[in-house]
């Protein structure tokens, strides 16, 4: 089976992060896109989304690398849900950082496939409710 | 804050699987929506996600119910993501079997919210990868 869209675009999105080019990440994303910047804090449009990374990427000295690890993609009625790893190299670190991510991506007619939910914190935020 | 509209459709959605009112759950699905029956198996479509509660319902001898734990709601650009505690009560057990799901709705302009994607699993979908 070929990889779905919307790995490809996380893809890119990770590229994005890893580069900090803060322009080329906002293209993944809708214009009213929810990102979850940690348990208990949410970061709502592009403008708040790009201040929110712009603080990440600062928050880890403009060392951080995002990779992909597993995932599967479910795909329903113009939506897609995401589950996947998520792996953060921090500096120098030969270990990542693993998160288990959510994300849910909707289809734009003229746009493509837009991120609309960046929650790489999956369902772990159950244990901070 | 007053509950999101989707945890009050889920709710009405677990009374209608209780009840075994396979017209009412359908309902509450987009017509193109996909449900995760279980690691590795996949209904997609109305008709398929009929067959499969119809087989769910069997399976637990019809003394199938469903509550909701804690849950968060996302909410985006048309989109919302739900992470939740689904608890399944089966036959007298008086503890639940608690599953941490992920649950994609479309707010559709006519319809309101559907259900578009339904993945009770949520990220312990990764282990059987």
């Amino acid at each position: 089976m070929s990889e779905h869209t919307v790995l490809k675009l996380i893809k890119q999105a990770d590229q994005a992060i890893t580069n900090e080019d803060f322009d080329r990440l906002m293209s993944f994303y809708a214009e009213d896109a929810v990102l979850v910047v940690q348990p208990g804090q949410i970061a709502r449009g592009k403008a708040q989304i790009r201040r929110a990374f712009n603080a990440i990427a600062r928050h880890f000295q403009h060392r951080l690398t995002v990779h992909q690890g597993r995932a599967h993609v479910f795909e329903g009625a113009g939506t897609a849900l995401v589950i996947m790893e998520t792996q953060l190299f921090i500096g120098d670190a030969k270990t990542p950082v693993t998160r288990r991510a959510t994300y849910v991506f909707r289809e734009d007619p003229a746009d493509g496939w837009l991120c609309t939910i960046d929650n790489s914190y999956g369902t772990d935020l159950l244990d901070a409710a």
